[in-house]
Order: C-alpha cells, then structure tokens, then sequence
C-alpha cells in the first residue's frame, strides 16, 4: 500500500489533481493507493477554476509519503517565488520514492531543484516560462510525459491522466492499468513520446 | 453570463465532476460561464474516491441556475433512493434551461421523470442497473453523449469532457471548444456517436 499525497494551492488547476486522483483514487487501485491532499493548512483551497477542494493535512501534519504529486495552474506563477512551499517541496521530494508533477507543477519541481540534470517536460503553452524556472534541466519538448528515475512529469492537464496511468501501469501492473483506463472510459495516450499537442 | 451548477453527494465520482468544471471554468470561458457547486448542506462532500471538495450553496439557498449538472459515482445506488434529492433535481430540471448527466447521474435524472420518453445514455458499466431506474427512458447503448432537447447525457466518466466542450460549442461557439480542448491538451472525441467503450 502506497500513500499518494497531492500538494494544494490557491489557484491549482482541477483536472491537474482530479484526473490523477480519479485514477489513483479508483477503486479497482484501492488495496495499493491510499490518496490524500495537502496545503500550507488543512482546510478548503481554492482552484483557479473557482470550485474548492479541501485539504486533509497541512505541511505540519503531511503523514509519510509514497508518492508525491504537485500540479499546475495558474497559482504556480505566483508559489514558484514562495520559498517555504519550495522549501517543502524540496523535503518532501527528498524523502519521497516516486516524484511526480502535471502541467506547469514542473515549474514547481524545478524551482525546488529536484530535476537538476534530468530529462522533464510540462505544459506546451507555458514552456517557455517553465524552462527559465529550472535551467540545469533537460525539457524535453515532445512529451506527453517523462519518466526519469523516480521522477515523472507530464505535459498539460490532461495528460496528467496518461502520466498517472503509467505509473499504475508501472506500480501495479499494464492490465489494470488497461482495465482502468477503459472502466473511466478513457482513451489512453499509452505511449510517452506520442504527444498531439507538441 | 450562464450560471452553471453542479450537484454534489456523497461519494460523487471526482472526474465526473472535476472534468466537466476544468472545462465550464476555464478561464477562456470565463465571460460565458460562472461555476458553482451545490449540495443539500454547503460544506465538505467526501467523493467515491476520498478526496473531499467543498459545496458552495445549498438546497436552500441555491442560485438561479442555467445549466444543472448531475455527476455519477457510486453515491448515486443510495441517492436514487432519496425522495429530497430526487425531487430537487425535478424542481430545478424544470427551471433551468439545459440539464446534464455524467455516468450514472442519469440514474438521477431518470428517477426525477425528467428524462421520460428522451433519448439519453449513461455509463457502459453500470448500463443495466441506470435502465431499471428510467423505464420509459429511451436508453442509448452506443453513444459518447446523447443530446435530446435541452438534456444532454454522457457516457461514463471521461466521456463527460466531450461533452462539456460539444456544450461549449453549442453555447458559445465551436471554436472557442476546439481551443480550449486543445489548450488542456485534451484528445477530444468531437461526435456523439464516436463511442469506443460501448
């Protein structure tokens, strides 16, 4: 049993954490992923859509962690200049088996210096700002997502869902990655370097 | 302005709800649509898989809506069988200009009356058990979404995406739909009858 936690702050982007949580929420996974959410404090964060989700711990209160998940949106403009977040994020990535973000959560990722001298890639409409966050790593433009050692990162939004398929594809096993996939009626861009949107 | 509203239960399914938001509460919609989530009681709603997102009104002080949204999720076995809930959804399916189903919110709808003698689908899953709840529903095994005046239904899941941006298409133009899908770099399946998981 792994524990995944997703980071929250204002203004993160929905389906940049729900897409990832309804896969490793699910509950053909439920015997190998507990999911939680975390912010500064526990309590309601709001998204850059509007609609809030709850965190269930703060960074005070963050149980160990497995996994660790940080997602895009708007908010990561202003949280990559916030060092106690980064700070946290450099801790927790440290301490944490598998590493991964969506979107321009990269930028967050980058900024905490955890994906020096690695292979990464994140949203195409913001990639140029997110490559001036972390200019010792190796962007790579064609991605739907990138796996380099316990790190992965994905491109935007909804390839998170891709990324997190493959990493229960990964974790657990192809076919229930599969069985999932086609449980959410979701058509899969199974393959990392097949990227439409490059 | 529409003023779109999104039912949520005790273990909703997160996508079913975070998906069609992403999409409704993007920000290059945001002059076209302002989002809101609605509960019997404002506060915490845990979903099917944990995390927990946060009702902005509830049933008693709900806003005029436009467009109501119902999600699926396994809430909905015990929900069907609430006659408060049930005959909100009636009430405010009557109210409002164009309703919507993910998934099993069908099941809802259907046991509300107000799908009666319509074309409508629902999740591949789940396909037999949302039928017993709407006899006089005229039920679509093979359809992404099914538009049948002012309802449109989903498919389960992911599918609630398509349908969202084919509403975005219908309510503010198709390609505004198109950018948006692309901007959240989103696979989109554009028809209705494009339907690989039936």
């Amino acid at each position: 049993m792994r524990t995944l936690g997703v980071l929250l702050f204002p203004e993160f982007e929905l389906l940049d954490v729900f897409g990832p949580l309804e896969v490793f929420g699910h509950r053909s996974v439920a015997h190998h992923f507990r999911v939680t959410t975390i912010a500064r404090e526990a309590g309601p964060v709001v998204s850059a859509q509007g609609p809030r989700a709850l965190a269930d711990h703060g960074f005070a209160d963050c149980p160990a962690l497995d996994v660790l998940l940080v997602p895009g949106g708007m908010g990561t403009r202003r949280e990559v200049d916030d060092p106690r977040l980064v700070r946290w994020i450099a801790t927790i990535a440290d301490a944490t088996r598998t590493v991964a973000s969506v979107c321009t959560g990269a930028a967050l990722l980058a900024r905490a210096n955890v994906l020096d001298d690695r292979r990464a890639t994140t949203n195409k409409r913001a990639f140029d700002w997110v490559v001036t966050q972390g200019p010792r790593v190796e962007w790579v433009r064609k991605a739907r997502w990138v796996e380099d050692g316990k790190f992965f990162t994905s491109s935007g939004v909804s390839a998170g869902i891709d990324m997190s398929l493959a990493m229960v594809a990964h974790m657990v096993d192809p076919v229930t990655a599969n069985t999932l996939a086609n449980t959410i009626e979701y058509t899969r861009h199974a393959d990392a370097d097949d990227d439409p949107f490059a």
